[in-house]
């Protein structure tokens, strides 16, 4: 079933395995004419890849892009774009040893009862992170025809562990975030980065939020009531591995307000109808709101660990502890910001083509 | 675009509007032989039907469920299944006052823009929380299937306006719920419902927290990496309007804790390997981890209130004040507690369709 | 699953069985402000309604055309349209007796095991020719959409048992056809109408063709490779029960041309390219070629025949001999004429959205 | 979109170009635990390889299968599957000075309208006969699948040109096909393969119609009424360039039978409930019948003929005269052979999986 597959009109189908030859997408329904070549992948992928720094895993992987199909005199054809990065440096020895150990936290045993065993344990397989390699790309290509557009996607780090940004006005117009961690609160991001260092002290990991923003979305984007732009987001980020929970504007926050703190009221600027306020997070019933779409996805903190925990091993079918002493960043918050806006680009995009917002062929 | 459409093997379809003739929905895909009548749909109809007691809304409606298609000898035969209530105290009159009027908090305006001014505008439309009745009679349908597999779905308040609820064992065995507010924690109920009051009294409105709980899912269900079961619940619940957040498990609170505080490690209990605790809220990279799925789900305030809100006149293009006199919940949370369920239900249903646990003909 | 719909944008769910209490089917996808009531589909419901004359069924159906959901103000709202037939003259005692006896040349047994026995067998049930008139209501929804941008669809019949229309020029401009079998032939329709007597007379049933012609199909309509308009088409029309071949063009005349007899030359007409010839009956690799697109639809004579045949009687588990006295036409070429324009226009309306030929919104 | 994608749980996304880098599909939803290598992949791929003697176009392509993702351990893990040939014999010169120069018969132009000029337009680029190398590795394994559980799909051809083979008893047990145009008709044969002789010499070409048949398919598979057996296989089937007409059994020729000549009398065999004759083909109301699957596929003739073509030159937007002189196939049925059988398992796959005939994990 196409359950790797995210999209209805910009339709992008996920393959590939963390310790396998390749991570790669084909992308359906991408218009024809749009400029396109493997530079416009690359600098997204860069932005995820591993091993930028003490605070991630030392996996190397150049990941470097490749498109195998769908363009033809550097633009798409609007023929299926495939495109894969090549996996290089995949040690799959250390993780040899784990096949009976059950990693807590990971997908490793329900992956091995769903699939009866026969599932590509080596670094979780289809279940790693390294998949989203292949999101990154196709939000890449979403990014190029959501920009012709005017609907810019950018995301952040707003928490590490205990430690919050204070974020004035967030996002918006807040350039490319020159920090490790992505937090466009400077003061935040350094005791992010001290937090980091200390769990990787104790072999311990943290978790963190990611703010979404999508700046330009069209008022009325989205569609009742099964397909909101909510719940097609919402799911799109559950796709992303560590991910657990998702909220809009104001979000959990809201179930605590009165409506007279909650509802944003309209007002006119420069004689256009707008709320005033965004608590909404920009989507109204499904549909935008036209303010920006604001969203906020919790992450875990990675379950690769090297503090001893309980698990089970399968083979002796006997309780012991374990280990992992493997290549893991003590936090993945950093690396997934690009990926949230990868998503969110693929999701958006989708709806732009729904909306008939982005043309068939791009105009020359 | 089937965008009104919920389920891949249990597809639910939406129609209707909060004044038009009708609300319904049709499922294709339910096994045939299951026995059903209207009597299987009416409790959990009445569950969410207006009216009850002072703190719900005053419209009356009877919500008697109809079965138009799909039953033969009161058993499913495997067609597809048209259920509908009809639409009875549609006082529509006091909408006609808002044709012009923007609502704040509601989708109207995103409503107005997306559909040129043709979309039925009253009482919200397609966008009011009435459509859920369809959506109830669908999940009574999914419940029935799961209960032929010992899969067990229940839902209950958690939090309303700032009070709290604290669940010692939340839910797994909480029998029925007999306050008016559905929260296991009778002491909180007490003072949520009070809560309620005075925002009556202020002319406001409350949002709040609601808890969904299923028993029995089996290990393994669900679907990588564009389809887990965590993006399909999610996707689903966002359905519902006023939804603002999802979360499982842990959810937000997990980003704070470190890997060895948030991993559910793994033992051994009478020969089975289970986690010993479930922060992950029974699901790993979108499978069930063989524990209960547990999800909270955030409801902003109702954004229909008395008091005075700052909005436009579309007529007049004017900027002016709105005061909704209208029959509304002063909180929806209670009414909404059945409808998490049903979508719950109808998302569950879909994957014990697709891991073949349920048979396509139910067994005599 | 949704098995039962038809459509990627403009989506058509059917639901209803010959003796249930209603046909119907829910559109969703259909853009707002399209002028519509039921007048508008109540034409295309008396061309396909039984009882006209003494060539066909005696069942008598009003059929008529109820909206229950998706019209506001005399025009669609974008919401889905839920359209619906009630059965009235559902005879069914003439049908319990034949509840053990398989009926040769209908899907009465393949259902029976497909659904464990559960299915309704009153009238073939979910597998009736009855189940078109929701068909027919989408396809006069789908026909007012394409009449917008100058699409427009017709069928005749062309063959009849042995007897073959001669067609000059085929359809274009063949204004409304009067006779019964609606064939543009006035001749070959008196021999149609005459082999349809002698087959009454001789308690047997015919087969016949009908041909579809689509005009104004704008060049490039279609998807590669999976979605081409070709193979939408069939599949559409293979849900028309008794359909066993489909043809476009040529068709099966092709496979005995060579390349320089079925090739449409390229000419240049009124400084438009177009092909010379239309041998593709109006399709290339599954894209529209700019010229009418031309299908011809085989129907196998009516299964029910008051002639003895051989059968087995599930009850007795034995072989026996059958004759099925009910009320069936003796062809239903005639009937199934506007059955296919409305699959057709299905097709095509969910063409022209995917194109973006037809706007979400409809031009005030 | 996913147009370029077929099944619904056997889900096969296809991509790539005549003369780009590669062919390949994207198979979502195989079962995991299905022993699978490039061998499985090879001897189908083999079959339709070009440049089998005289009778096939010059390109040599060795089409070497390559398994990118989903298989580990020598079986399938439930991860998709990406299956890719690499293009190499991609002589693009021959075509460039065809840029210009519209082929009749070919989708040529209206790929080049639809995707505004940017299509791929070498060698027919994406609407070319190649595509359906990656069809054919998809069928290879859903051979496989369908193996499992008895379900065995031959194709043959059964016409070319004028030359029609006489069938005794089509294609049961009829083995493996030695002939090079896989006729079971050796007389036949020699004709079909003079019949194409002589096309060559006079530059010209030949279609022919491909039956084929599926043993085994169980009693009640498919799926009303959208969705039907045989629907579904149509649409397949018209995947494949050049085809232009599909029936089922009796197909056209039922429209010339009388009912009491078409329907399939049943019998009592070996206490098995069972149609005496099969001119249903298989099939009643979408559903199988029990018996034998049979279809006939008609195909043009190649539109790549050496004689001179009535034609226009875009860039001098001026009628003129066109040869074909590259490498093409006088006659496309003899390759077609085990692509029509790859379409037809790919469908059949889809609905085993859909029916649960065959577990989502295979038995060990």
């Amino acid at each position: 079933m196409s359950s790797n597959q995210i999209g209805k009109f910009f339709t992008v189908t996920s393959f590939g395995e963390s310790h396998g030859q390749v991570i790669g997408v084909v992308i359906d329904g991408c218009p024809a004419g749009l400029p396109l070549d493997e530079a416009d992948l690359q600098p997204d992928l860069n932005r995820r890849k591993p091993g930028q720094g003490v605070h991630t895993t030392a996996r190397r992987e150049t990941d470097r892009a490749e498109i195998w199909s769908g363009v033809f005199g550097g633009r798409t054809t609007g023929a299926p774009l495939c495109l894969v990065v090549h996996n290089q440096d995949a040690d799959a020895a250390s993780y040899e040893t784990l096949e009976h150990l059950l990693r807590p936290g990971h997908a490793d045993y329900p992956a091995r009862i769903k699939y009866g065993g026969y599932a590509d344990y080596r670094g979780g397989g289809r279940f790693s992170g390294r998949i989203t390699a292949g999101w990154v790309m196709a939000g890449a290509v979403a990014k190029k025809l959501l920009a012709t557009i005017g609907v810019e996607i950018s995301a952040y780090t707003v928490a590490i562990g205990g430690v919050e940004a204070s974020l004035p006005n967030c996002g918006e117009g807040s350039g490319p975030l020159s920090n490790p961690v992505f937090c466009p609160d400077p003061v935040a991001a350094e005791q992010m980065m001290q937090a980091i260092g200390e769990a990787i002290q104790a072999g311990d990991s943290l978790g963190g939020v990611i703010e979404l923003m999508a700046v330009g979305v069209p008022l009325g984007w989205g569609d009742p009531v099964g397909d909101g732009l909510d719940g097609a987001l919402a799911r799109a980020f559950f796709a992303i591995p560590a991910v657990k929970g998702v909220e809009f504007g104001a979000g959990f926050g809201a179930a605590r307000l009165r409506g007279s703190e909650n509802n944003d009221p309209y007002v006119i600027q420069n004689g256009q109808i707008r709320p005033l306020t965004n608590q909404a997070g920009g989507t109204l019933g499904g549909l935008a709101s036209g303010l920006p779409v604001v969203a906020r996805i919790a992450f875990k903190p990675t379950p690769s660990i090297a503090r001893a925990q309980r698990t089970v091993d399968l083979q002796a079918m006997a309780e012991t502890t374990l280990r992992i002493e493997g290549r893991h960043d003590p936090c993945v918050v950093p690396r997934a910001v690009v990926v949230v806006e990868a998503l969110a680009a693929i999701v958006l995009g989708d709806f732009a083509l729904r909306a008939g917002a982005i043309p068939k062929v791009m105009v020359r």
